[in-house]
């Protein structure tokens, strides 16, 4: 039986440290669930930040899909029982960890497990990456080009 | 002579951490005042964190007001000169350390304690508890029956 | 095919928290390989060690072995491709992190993913179980019995 | 030929923490600039920030400019290529890393140094004495004189 | 009734920020037990531990008592159910916070609250002191006269 | 004037972490000591460390030596007042700060400024390679060609 995660966050927008996760996570699970929480905060609306991450994983055993309410019903509705979040530094780990209790307390029989981004991307953020393309520095190391484009359009 | 502390903190809303850190303070000094910092982005109204905190330490030695402006001079008003903060993890710890030494510059005879929460209790916030209510997720173990029903209210 | 995954560490002795992280893993892969690593400074041998753990998990789907030299070598003569890692609090963290990139510039095929234990476990460590041990304390809630009995036996 | 280096920040207001990296600085540095970030939620006007810094630093070789855009694109147009940042806690450890790596990625060419503040700053913040100084305490040992009376007019 | 505490620690040697910690201590407790924990690798015995605190501690409502075994059954024998222990940054954290849970699961009655040291002494402790005096540094301003002799004496 | 400043560690044995630092550190110092601490638990004598860091920086600004007792007292007799330390994460940050503000005790003229390593080598320390090196793995990318012939030669 084929085995799928799913990879939740707000992805606002994706970069290359996400898509990193990604494939890391691939080479452990069959497939991936990449799940879009919705923001009210986000630059880009939930259908944008979809259609950047279906554009970044164009072949890839994914489906990426925005969801609303607890991430635990999302994935016991997907019938998945593992969670995948990325880990870059200490600054993530105790937000994550206290959301990863809260989350086992919800639904006990799903999990969440934690993979680490390459090294080259463990400084990178969705939120520093907005900031410097906000000032019209270069974001092309960061991002995919056609989020690099989105960005340039909306700081113009 | 009975010994007083003040307990101080938004409590928006109580939680059964802060319960828990209540009980054990009352292990230490005879009598506590719960003081309820305003707040300009509270979920609940000062009133009604003072109401839900009263109703969940009915027969406890407590004394629940709400406060405004420094916290050293509520807690002199009050003959005190100890402050409890509840210490769950890490992330608590740098910003109750710098109120802490900020108070003492303050008012030098005023001191801060810290109390650990119960293990069980160590992922658990108030944040993460309205974040969780509004999702419609269950708050049933980590709130009195009380703030239960008054989140539910909230977010219906 | 079935999934196998590589969970490793001293386990001087198994705890509790290992054995949550064992189940954990156990549902996410079809099989676990528990690498008990030599250390010069361990109490127990590595022969002890790894009997430990094969009565802690009589039942589960688990291979237990003793191995030396580097972690990368011995998952991938395993033919895995993944180590699991317990982390329980920020102190686990940053050497963790370094240990799994050292990793990952030995193997770049091999990947490091982390499992968050039980928050009931979350201070729970082998040092602190042979230190309370050795101070006759009670340790009876964070080991297997068989465990406990050969801490007494040591500490006699 | 002289050394200058740029000690970048919002500086909304400027506190004797400030001051003492600015102070610790020169002994290393031959001449500083302060860069006074552009800020939508600063209390006060990037032109009060840069009064109250020039007022403060009266008779120091320092030359004081607010700036927008990238903070490595300012430093380059200055013929700089250290930039200083005052490292006090490690809340401040992580955004600062994340930053330095950040302005690294987009000019190679410049750096970033970690002066860390004296010990008796180490609790001290602008945020910290905004909080207070609204609340009417005092923040006379925490900020310049002109600094305060500008506090105590911002919070009338 | 009065009401005791036990401050527990190696005090190896103690410094001014262990004195800090006592002295703010018996602003909230009538009388403290200073437990001086045994020590493999101690610079001082026991003794000469417990004799340098009750020297540093002389006409404060102290009784100095070196013990053996676990801490809890320590501060039960003394009919006591606080533990103080000193905060200063967060390394010392996470290894206090896992003893004070191990110690309430030995003992539920017993509870650790935790006291912040002076801002002064944050960066105090009886480790760098020891390196510094090996050094033939200065540490007049760390540790009782009586200490900087003991430690003369010690390095010579 | 020249503006020489001090790199002081153990170097057991260097790094290319280390050596980036000294490249980034004479973009803004004309020269750098290195100064070599002694260390009763180091793989290779200070006189071999001396050699591997002369060998690793042929050609750069930089003096290397080996000192005993107070770096403050070295640098005073090198007629410095600046010492460079690294950071690389927050597991370095609080030593390395404890370290400095004693420093600034026993001198108060000499100060510490922290450089940050690539983040490439963010990972790195002497004492991972040499644990990597102990088992056989490959540390070429971490250490310069001499120093990994030296270590092969240690671990034969």
């Amino acid at each position: 039986m084929a085995k799928t995660a799913v990879y939740a966050g707000t992805f606002d927008p994706i970069t290359n440290g996400h898509i990193d996760v990604i494939e890391r996570s691939l080479k452990i699970f069959d497939n991936l669930v990449i799940a879009v929480a919705s923001s009210k905060e986000s630059l880009f609306t939930a259908e944008e930040r979809v259609d950047m991450i279906k554009e970044a994983t164009k072949g890839m055993n994914v489906e990426v899909e925005a969801f609303d309410g607890l991430l635990v019903n999302f994935v016991k509705n997907k019938n998945c029982n593992v969670i995948i979040k990325g880990l870059r530094a200490i600054s993530d780990f105790e937000s994550e960890f206290q959301m990863a209790h809260m989350n086992r307390k919800q639904n006990k029989d799903i999990d969440t497990i934690f993979v680490m981004t390459s090294q080259k991307y463990s400084f990178l953020s969705s939120s520093i990456v907005k900031e410097v393309a906000m000032l019209k520095g270069n974001v092309a190391d960061f991002v995919p080009k056609a989020v690099e484009n989105k960005l340039k359009g909306k700081f113009k």
